[in-house]
């Protein structure tokens, strides 16, 4: 997965590396003169991806049926939990069963924000309210998604970082704090093509999820499966076991809330979202929403079933996705495989699918980089954003989200980022000799 | 606004009360065998009014463009607070300007839940979260509105009824309670053709709710002004003062929420809703939504603003919806006049607008009667829901919500109401001699 031959530069003598840094400072200096403005920061659908499913706006007008499958007048209050073929899509789509999911509105993010808040006044099924304790933690997998960490940081939550390891987090850290301290109440996971390291979890770290023995009754997997459809090729899928049977399997039912959205599969924002999870988390999410919401828009639920049709028809729509996105992480791997492989000042991530690479520069380099990027016209998400509390101990990890920018401009912008990285580093060498 | 000549069945003998009730047992019995299922329990638009605006779904298709007027994609991330012409829009409707509102989701309930959340979890500007107080209340007009009542519950909030009067709650009360007690925290108001009396609040009324002296700093005003645009009739419309500019000249500039929705204008589920406040209290909001969200459904935001055009539009809109209510209105009371306005057993609103006529009852009688119109295949909104706890202490009020079925099926329904009213009446009469 990662491609770190970390060597060369680290050997070279002062005066190479000087020679090597004023002519990569000249090349640096005629890149910052184009005035580029290139925004390779977040994890946002091209205008090219939202055109893919435009026709979805042909699939509802003024002479359509608007009643699903049960009767029920979209158009009109009522059906708090999603229309039947909603569920049904969306189930498919998470390798569960209908009964086992709740459709939401436009996006996971408010799903996972409501759950935690919901924990935090209210307790879940029948233990003490998060807000009525000294002490919640959470553990979180890093380097991780900045909005999930955000959601904790707002609650008070205290955030413990995980290191990722090549199959998912470090499974032997996650099971002796779980089991030890009851006042970790739950983990941020991205078990699918990882925001932002891409990695899959291997079908033993899931298990070991699953078998956790938490400290905490209320201890929860927030199971963000916002990528399970995001491959990028053809054929090299990676799968991930479904993680609410092997809770089941494991006698740990309540333990997961599983989430997902349409966000980059039709809309982000106009799309529809999910919660997966035991009858008992769901009952208890269901008698929750009743006070909060009448019904979720269920005009748009329909319209995405009667333009996705089913699962299939789905991740028929994801590969023209993936058709748009490839490119883009190819020239970007290209060109960092090219000038960084043997230059062993950083390593990176080369995913099967999702939305972002992920890259380790040398110690203590990653903030430097990114506004040497910046000067020179080139966003990224700011360095440490994928670490809790924005604080990368290493100020190491830099995510890269080439979905935005065209090929062109995303091998445009890797040029200036290695760049970057290349003087950035020498500087830190050179400093360090 | 009530039809209270309360007088004749009261003066009954006991003889005649009996020979009555055995006339109207046998209407009852065959009305009862008609077998009817009759729904007046919600406020829920009939499929006429669903049929309205459902040219709404050709205003966008594949060829449309999806972008707002400052040039962002409506299809993509972004846009934390609406789009520019849907805030001018909903800004229009409450009588403000657009820097005073968020455009939010479908649903106008959950933008008052999320509110009390907020407050609860993390406290408004400043002060002590209510989840860290022992105590918390909020008055509630009553009868009032049973959804807002949940809310308050749900978090455990101290619910104490203030009667309604002719232009608005008792004042004199909440003055009282308001600037002694700084567990209030806030306030339940329908100002507009309120649910479920249809009253709404006169000038001065309105004018001493922003001049209140709160005892808390963090006391509210959830101004819920649903019903904003919900006249019945053409040349009779309640209008109502600006919550907003009047608080902002008493100097309680943070001290109102107001919300609506487009709900019952285009679709229940399927509208946008808005939140209009002090610029101090929506960048309050804003900094927590940038936790929960990335952006609302601009597409429906923007589908919305291009179907209705301006305020104008959408009073005309309203106009429609009117013409469709205005004869199950007429219909319920046409009927509660000839039969009751002699009976001295029952008053009645007889509101501008909204969705709801109030019935008050003669003590007790109220959930006999629920009960007796049900056995009947009439199903109304339960007693005591228009009371905080569903507690009516009178067991008088029940709210007739008349939206729903055809005019025929309203008479129908208020038929077998009014000989439920009676035989309940009498028997309770009876009961007392």
């Amino acid at each position: 997965m990662w491609c770190d031959d970390m060597s060369s530069y680290l050997e070279m003598s002062k005066e190479e590396l000087e020679a090597l840094k004023k002519d990569l400072e000249k090349k640096y200096e005629e890149m910052k003169a184009l005035g580029l403005q290139l925004d390779m920061s977040r994890g946002k659908p091209s205008t090219a991806q939202l055109n893919i499913s435009m026709d979805m706006f042909d699939v509802l007008n003024s002479k359509s049926d608007m009643h699903a499958e049960n009767g029920l007048d979209c158009r009109n209050y009522g059906g708090l939990d999603g229309i039947p073929e909603a569920k049904k899509l969306m189930a498919d789509v998470l390798d569960t069963t209908p009964d086992h999911v709740i459709i939401f509105g436009n996006a996971s993010l408010t799903i996972m924000y409501d759950t935690v808040s919901r924990a935090y006044s209210h307790g879940l099924l029948g233990n003490t309210p998060w807000c009525k304790l000294d002490k919640v933690k959470f553990l979180c997998p890093v380097p991780g998604y900045d909005r999930h960490f955000a959601i904790t940081e707002h609650f008070g939550i205290e955030m413990i970082p995980v290191p990722m390891k090549e199959d998912g987090p470090d499974m032997d850290m996650i099971e002796k704090l779980v089991s030890t301290d009851e006042a970790i109440k739950g983990i941020w996971c991205v078990p699918k093509y990882a925001n932002p390291t891409g990695i899959s979890y291997s079908d033993e770290v899931v298990k070991r999820f699953a078998n956790l023995k938490p400290a905490a009754k209320d201890f929860r997997l927030f199971w963000d499966n916002a990528y399970v459809m995001h491959h990028l090729y053809e054929d090299k899928h990676d799968e991930i076991l479904d993680i609410l049977s092997e809770c089941e399997k494991a006698g740990n039912p309540n333990m997961v809330f599983e989430f997902t959205s349409t966000s980059k599969v039709s809309f982000p924002g106009g799309g529809i979202s999910v919660m997966a999870s035991s009858i008992a988390n769901l009952d208890e999410a269901r008698k929750q929403m009743n006070i909060q919401i009448i019904s979720h828009d269920k005009i748009n639920q329909l319209r995405h079933v009667r333009y996705f049709k089913d699962a299939e028809g789905l991740k028929k729509k994801m590969m023209q996705h993936a058709a748009e996105m490839r490119p883009k992480f190819e020239a970007t791997l290209e060109i960092l495989d090219r000038e960084l492989s043997d230059a062993g000042i950083g390593k990176w991530t080369n995913p099967n699918g999702g939305y972002f690479i992920s890259f380790d520069a040398l110690s203590g380099c990653a903030k430097a980089i990114v506004q040497k990027c910046k000067e020179a016209g080139v966003t990224l998400t700011g360095a440490g954003a994928t670490f809790p509390y924005k604080n990368d101990p290493e100020d190491s990890n830099i995510r890269i989200a080439p979905s935005y920018p065209t090929a062109e401009q995303m091998a445009q912008a890797t040029e200036i980022f290695v760049l970057c990285t290349k003087l950035v580093s020498i500087d830190k060498i050179l400093a360090d000799k």
